[in-house]
């Protein structure tokens, strides 16, 4: 009987992998389809926002001082000289004595400092205003680079746009956003007994779930998936299928064939290639140990268990880390009950969440391993290191998001 | 002056809303497209899972009965009658004191109700097995409709399809998929001030902002935005480019005018059609006051305030609910200092996320309504409930994911 022979654990097996991620390529994408990229390089402002000194509210521009010491009695006058216009230059400059019309958004004209709301004034005749209550300097005014100030960094690379990121970036005009490059991501499920999912499975055969799991999960990192027909378990065509891939990729996904059995003939046929390197084969985790890790000259191939709970937990604790830039990936749960563990080994078991008040409640899902159903009913899963004896009910855990 | 006249909370605004979001149609898509779409239907399994009883393990098909009482010591003696091949129904069955090699996930012969694990066996000549361990009825393996029965439901309609549900709807050959037809909705930004990304705004000038944050939270939601060009405060193009938009989507956003200032016309082109409703007109929240809606025959217009935060916040508040089906968009998190809030309305708080153990830290951001760096730096927002009188520094509390 084979053995696993190089056993690591998962830190390990992810720092391997790192290595021979390739460095990210960059590209130029329209604004129009920037949203949920990852940013490649540093965005600082070419400009100060707001690029006038502009009104917070719809009121009368003044200079503040003129109205130090008035009040309900005994209010301060002034003479309005004139409108300021939205989407216009400020063309006035007050006088003292004089006070504008200002619009929320307006740009406050020379000599003014502040502005008053509409709200403690009152107009007499065409133009006196009076003020029934005195403004600071800069009062209800934001004034030039207030927000953002020219050159001011915003964004760090790395970092994934959200609506308001994109929003922000229109703000500033940028019609181009300089983006990492997807990474290409092969994937090829194998085995004598997968079949496509449109054929119907005779007896002791399944169909293909991997390569769609797989696929849908790469997409989900930010990432581009180009998947392969189902190869039997068979040297030469996985041979020419690895290659075809490689050709056509950045790295590799297979399912499939990474363990130790009489068929699991992936490992054997990587590792003929005179430019391979064995990263690892097994690691200590479960579920998910038949898991193995090639390098073929400069590109990676990641081999996952065909078990498809253990392919897709292996994918997120190895690869998804590496592949996307997602911030918010774990939610605080409470656990629901307690859960053993062996020392050893890290743990990854899955969870349902349900809402509990401000929180959540996670909820182990036990199981034979290889049932499809624990996929469905997956929202996310719990990790107990090596050290950590289980999780007693009540704690509070990490639940990382599928 | 012209006043808020129909000032609503946020949950009654919210209700209002919903009677205008029309049912959700449904189209057909293949597989490969269902990625982060919302099932239209219930999904149920139209076959069983295993669709025949499997090994979980490599190993040796026996009668179960046969193995008891073996042991290190006594080991149980098998003939090997033949071994199980991948993807092929098994056309053996065992008879008394006979075994069969199956891999992992081979189907179990007829005969057999268990199978030992390799570990425990030990092969003698060309057709002998010992066994040393006994194994239960039923150990290492999968019975047909153990892991789902044909007809369980598997899926509710509303469900957003993750990774793992599209390699669940291949796994029972689902190579399409009923899900909703996003809704078409609306965008057009108004004002005199703003201009477009592309344009240099001249003094007193904006760009629109708006435009783009809100197209993309609604890409986000999972539909499909439209954005019209930016209409200046002229009732006659306002009316034009509302019955445009409306004949063209679902629903309408609108950005800019929904307040009381004079150039705030918004509300009046849209009251001036005879079959205008209106739902409200102002909202008892902060900030985002200034948002309107109005029903026109049987179409929603919402109307959100200019400022970017504002209307963004109001979108994620009444809208995003309705208009995505998100499940896991809040993290709980430990809020880093005393947020005052008046009582009366209903406060969103913008905070920055930081992780802080399992869990997170919640940094409220503060700052002049309006500032477009609020937007960059917010992760979340904190909902302060009207009757409630601000959030403690250390208290536990709800961070609703931008």
């Amino acid at each position: 009987m084979k053995e696993f022979f190089k056993v690591v654990n998962y830190q390990q097996a992810r720092m391997y992998i790192k290595d021979y991620i390739p460095p990210a390529r960059q590209e130029v994408v329209p604004l129009a389809l920037a949203y949920d990229r990852t940013l490649a390089s540093e965005i600082a402002s070419p400009e100060p926002l707001p690029a006038f000194s502009r009104s917070t509210v719809d009121g009368y521009a003044i200079n503040a001082r003129e109205s130090f010491g008035c009040s309900e009695s005994l209010p301060a006058f002034f003479t309005l000289a004139g409108e300021v216009l939205m989407g216009q230059a400020a063309e006035l400059a007050i006088e003292p004595g004089q006070c504008v019309w200002i619009p929320t958004g307006g740009m406050l004209p020379r000599g003014a400092d502040a502005v008053v709301m509409i709200e403690y004034t009152e107009k007499m005749g065409e133009d006196t205003v009076l003020v029934y209550r005195p403004v600071a300097g800069w009062e209800n005014v934001m004034q030039v680079g207030e927000d953002i100030a020219v050159s001011q960094v915003l964004y760090k690379p790395g970092k994934r746009l959200r609506a308001q990121d994109i929003g922000m970036l229109a703000s500033l005009g940028f019609e181009n956003v300089p983006v990492h490059q997807p990474y290409r991501v092969g994937i090829i499920s194998s085995g004598d007994e997968v079949v496509p999912v449109g054929q119907k499975p005779l007896t002791g055969q399944v169909r293909d779930v991997n390569s769609w799991c797989l696929a849908t999960a790469v997409r989900q990192s930010g990432n581009l998936p180009r998947t392969y027909p189902i190869v039997q378990d068979d040297c030469h065509k996985l041979k020419m299928a690895i290659e075809q891939a490689l050709s056509e990729n950045d790295l590799l996904i297979m399912s499939g064939g990474s363990s130790v059995g009489v068929k699991d003939v992936t490992i054997d046929v990587l590792l003929a290639s005179p430019e391979a390197r064995l990263l690892f084969h097994g690691i200590a985790v479960k579920p998910g140990k038949p898991s193995l890790g090639v390098a073929l000259g400069e590109q990676l191939v990641v081999g996952l268990p065909g078990h498809p709970v253990s392919a897709l937990m292996v994918f997120h604790v190895l690869l998804m880390p590496l592949l996307a830039q997602k911030e918010f990936n774990f939610v605080t749960a409470l656990c629901s009950e307690n859960i053993a563990s062996q020392p050893g080994r890290d743990d990854f078991v899955p969870v349902s969440l349900k809402p509990e008040g401000a929180s959540w409640m996670a909820q182990p899902i036990f199981g034979k391993s290889g049932l499809m159903s624990i996929l469905a009913r997956a929202d996310a899963f719990i990790h107990i290191p090596y050290e950590q004896q289980g999780i007693k009910k009540g704690e509070m855990v990490k639940a990382n998001l599928f």
